[in-house]
């Protein structure tokens, strides 16, 4: 280490290394060694010496150079679009819960919805050598080159919620178009014959999706989902607002209205009732994600219950066995069941 | 490497190096090294070249060895009691995208509320070099010794939001006895007299803190605080609907209620109110941080601002501030701003 190294100086203390831990205990080196990966030639009781001064000391187990041997971190990547959404801090609550019992860590970035950030996360990650990578995508997302580099490499990469269509890449999903009809199909059964959808970015799979069976529900039914009903935003809490003022402005306004996000869904209904419109009876409202606050509007969101922790958990235990050889490469996405909630915000029969 | 490691199979792609680079476009390794690190010796067209081709091949600057000499790793570990609150998520969010601006990882793990948990985490974290450790603590943890190792070592610790009193470990908090001692005041200005304080573990210090404010308030206006009068739970929705069974059980109730978790505090409320209780005109009401759910319930909830995205930019911007020295080692708590919003739950005296 040249001394002139910037990082010396907080790390003057040396490394406490296998030799030293020899020379302190009077045994030799490969005794150590062998002891600390628990090599069945050694006795318990040396083997629990040699553990507790080694814990004294504050010795390390050299990964690095194990890591050199073996290029193995035991740490994956997650790229998210935003780490402070409900559903994606439920997503990484259950990723992190099973990495954690594997022995694996995870780093975490977002990439703020921006492709140029996502490829700026990705390269990091890269360097940082994950022996895997998890990825839900940014809106304007448009190419998986920036992901080329793991792939090429045998890394596995897999795409959760937000995915890309790669052979070599899993994926876990909802079934979106299900869902998507799912929530047009009970309006329709509600009495609403003028339903409204407030989609996200279509190219994304989640709302293009959700936004097909939407179409397919109507379709069945005989109505035509022309453009007018049909709304891009961003799904915030500002968008809610607009639309709002935008159906407020409307000559033929909508009896349903189906918003593909719970926050953006239950500020458009608090900009409703301001506006004197009264849920469910001018307007039902169906949401999804079943957020906390779905439960607490007045009245309370029917919304899809979307399987975050869960999704979590399954997008890490279907990485680790592509990790460990007992999945093969190529696999068909993983789908996990999601279910319409209905709550009162659409119920304008009654309960009959 | 043995031919035998578990690890070679998917790793079969040789790793390329500075002088397989240098082999192909016929240059020495000094001047690819040198490009690579952008040395100004190299003209910016040989730069451009030696750059596209390592990007075409897959190079990866071998930062591993580079790590067994500096002992920098870019990488803090933060150790959250949970990834999914409302309150945390936006925290993370606001550490992630200090640290990425800056040039560093995020290593995340969640205690789940337990000291044992955290203990293995901390142990992960050292085994895995971070430069830097973040720590929100348990709801249980009881002693710091398992950040011992890194004290020792001169790796910072830091502590936000639930923090342990170390000379040598740095804190960013908010002022929680104000908080606490605001929240109290405000009931009592509304004309509440028998206040009734819902809090967490006492162990930490943020629920701590916010009783000995509500107390200070509830003293200055001549009024005991007794122990009948606050309730230590763990603050979870059904810890709320547990608080209003507890008040329709008690001869004399609450006129004021304040509860140091906004999901707690909605779930209490809805509770109430099936039980036929107004709010706030039988029992006035705050909450604790500002989440989204504290503008969605009727009538929406008094609260306490809680700046957690700041938090975890100031919590970054400290840490690394220290890893650079130019902090001294040993600092006071860095406080930032919390502040009372006043919403409708809680005014039983209009407007006026």
């Amino acid at each position: 280490m040249p001394a002139t190294s910037p990082y010396t100086e907080r790390n003057m203390e040396k490394e406490i290394t296998i030799y030293d831990l020899a020379k302190i205990l009077a045994l030799s080196p490969a005794t150590v060694s062998r002891a600390l990966n628990d090599h069945p030639a050694i006795n318990v009781k040396t083997k629990a010496l040699i553990a507790e001064k080694a814990a004294e000391l504050g010795y390390r187990s050299n990964t690095f150079a194990s890591h050199l041997r073996t290029r193995k971190t035991n740490t994956l990547g997650v790229i998210v679009p935003r780490l402070n959404s409900n559903f994606m801090s439920t997503v990484l609550a259950g990723m992190e819960e099973v990495a954690n019992n594997f022995g694996y860590n995870l780093l975490i970035s977002q990439s703020l919805e921006s492709e140029s950030k996502e490829q700026a996360n990705a390269k990091t990650m890269f360097n940082s050598r994950v022996d895997g990578l998890l990825v839900s995508v940014a809106y304007d997302t448009e190419s998986i080159d920036h992901f080329a580099a793991f792939i090429s490499r045998n890394i596995p990469v897999l795409f959760f919620d937000r995915v890309m269509e790669h052979p070599q890449c899993g994926s876990v999903v909802i079934d979106n178009e299900q869902a998507g009809y799912d929530a047009a199909r009970h309006l329709l059964d509600e009495g609403c014959r003028r339903i409204m959808h407030v989609t996200g970015d279509l190219r994304r799979n989640v709302y293009a999706d959700r936004m097909d069976g939407f179409k397919r529900a109507l379709s069945e039914a005989g109505i035509e989902a022309d453009s007018a009903s049909i709304l891009s935003t961003d799904l915030s809490q500002d968008a809610g607002k607009s639309i709002a003022d935008h159906i407020d402005q409307m000559p033929a306004k909508p009896d349903g209205l189906f918003i593909a996000n719970d926050l953006c869904a239950v500020t458009c209904m608090q900009a409703l009732q301001e506006k004197s419109y009264t849920i469910p009876g001018d307007i039902a409202i169906v949401g999804f994600n079943n957020d906390p606050v779905s439960q607490v509007i007045t009245p309370q969101l029917t919304t899809i219950f979307y399987p975050g922790y869960q999704m979590g958990k399954t997008a890490i235990m279907a990485i680790l066995a592509q990790l460990n050889g007992t999945k093969p490469l190529i696999q068909d996405p993983i789908i996990l069941r999601s279910a319409l909630i209905i709550r009162r915000s659409s119920k304008r029969l009654g309960d009959s």
